[in-house]
């Protein structure tokens, strides 16, 4: 199975992380709207505008499934790309919301999701919660938290307080629906700042969600992952490799080529 | 006198605010690349290119000259759009600088810029700095600042905590030189963290630079502001709207008109 994975930016390499863990796909091609970033404070019809523009990208790469890693997206263009795409595009909340079902099956839990200001407003998880018998689901753009992550800022007294500005007057949850790509890079502070949570990651969700559909199938010898961006490609590229570089040491019953061809 | 203002975002509101102020041109025209900002993290070449596509857009207006608001587009696409451009494009740097040696003539004084990332390695400021003499120039990337600002934080603990980060280890500078459009708006956050701190603003840096350059008329009975954007050109014009109407009354000896014309 060839798959795409596209996000605004660099965010999406936490799910390309989980894809290429899982070990299943041929080829997987990241595209990553680096000249756009972010994606989180426009407007939906700009969104939507950038997301068929990503179709037509992909539509030069024989792909069989793709992926939208960006939370904003997944909640704001992904009926239009279906509409648009000849293959199934898999975005973040039905795996999100499947996956917490799982992991968190009491109805009574609390729930809290955390996103960019497009993800939080568009109500998506939160209605999916809610008809799947979620009594208390609480939900907080918190862009700050993105930008910290972008800074490199994962601990300490600026975390702290940007952690206390959002949620300082939020009830513990019992589990936090991660609805940004970013967010997997901070769960060690959100587990310090909750204590016992349960965190849904999007790319282990979309693992989990590909995997009870049947989308996956044998394990792979080897991987082969592609980089494009719509800037630099060749530093996307190297962040990319990096970022992926110990995946195959945890996993190393088989070993991967992670490689990268940019477009440049 | 009919000009253009070109910003990122909408951050050169506050660039804007300062020209109207000043009651010398019939028609300012607005323009904001809302549906791509931020630029402050992007790549040279992908800034150079919008910077001309925003060109393209004055080119369909009869503007006199071009104010660059954003400090990003200001140090890497200047000399571009000076060769481009029939009319006189207007950066930030210049007037910044000259602000500067008016307010804090000594040599001697200790000056740090902040800005984003691309505008502080640009060195720019740094540079035409040293050029005139001073010899303890600090500069340093603040890009959280502006996430801040545009989370509409401008004072508390997170603020405090982000200056921290930033600023703690800095010797305390007698001038600031404000190189993103949306500093002025923590203006009093910088006074309290430094106490007696002369810092140089773009807007009235631009106002007084085209002043001394003899590009300002006579005084002018009515100011036209028109507001474009590349995204929600409606909700920029309602922002922008907002933003200038006290201009009118701290400056109550001409009325002015503000009035908004969007392309949508």
């Amino acid at each position: 199975v060839n798959i795409g994975v596209f996000d605004s930016g660099l965010g999406g390499l936490t799910v390309l992380r989980s894809l290429v863990a899982r070990q299943c796909f041929q080829t997987i091609i990241y595209y990553g709207d680096t000249a756009r970033v972010p994606y989180g404070s426009k407007d939906r019809d700009t969104v939507v505008r950038y997301a068929l523009e990503a179709l037509s990208f992909f539509a030069n790469h024989q792909i069989d499934m793709l992926v939208v890693a960006c939370n904003t997206v997944s909640v704001v263009a992904l009926e239009v790309m279906h509409k648009v795409a000849d293959y199934p595009v898999v975005g973040v909340v039905e795996p999100g919301v499947h996956s917490l079902v799982n992991a968190v099956p009491d109805r009574q839990s609390r729930v809290l999701v955390i996103g960019t200001r497009s993800t939080i407003h568009s109500g998506q998880y939160q209605r999916s919660l809610q008809s799947m018998g979620y009594q208390s689901v609480d939900a907080c753009a918190a862009p700050l938290l993105v930008s910290l992550v972008e800074e490199g800022i994962h601990e300490g007294p600026v975390m702290d307080a940007v952690l206390d500005h959002y949620f300082a007057h939020q009830e513990k949850p019992d589990a936090v629906i991660l609805g940004c790509t970013h967010f997997p890079m901070i769960a060690a502070a959100l587990r310090r700042y909750w204590g016992d949570v349960v965190l849904v990651h999007s790319g282990e969700a979309i693992v989990e969600w590909l995997d009870s559909r049947g989308y996956l199938g044998q394990t792979t010898p080897s991987c082969q992952v592609e980089f494009f961006a719509s800037e630099n490609t060749p530093r996307v590229r190297q962040i990319g490799e990096a970022f992926l570089a110990d995946v195959s040491d945890t996993q190393d019953a088989v070993k991967k080529e992670i490689k990268g061809v940019g477009k440049e």
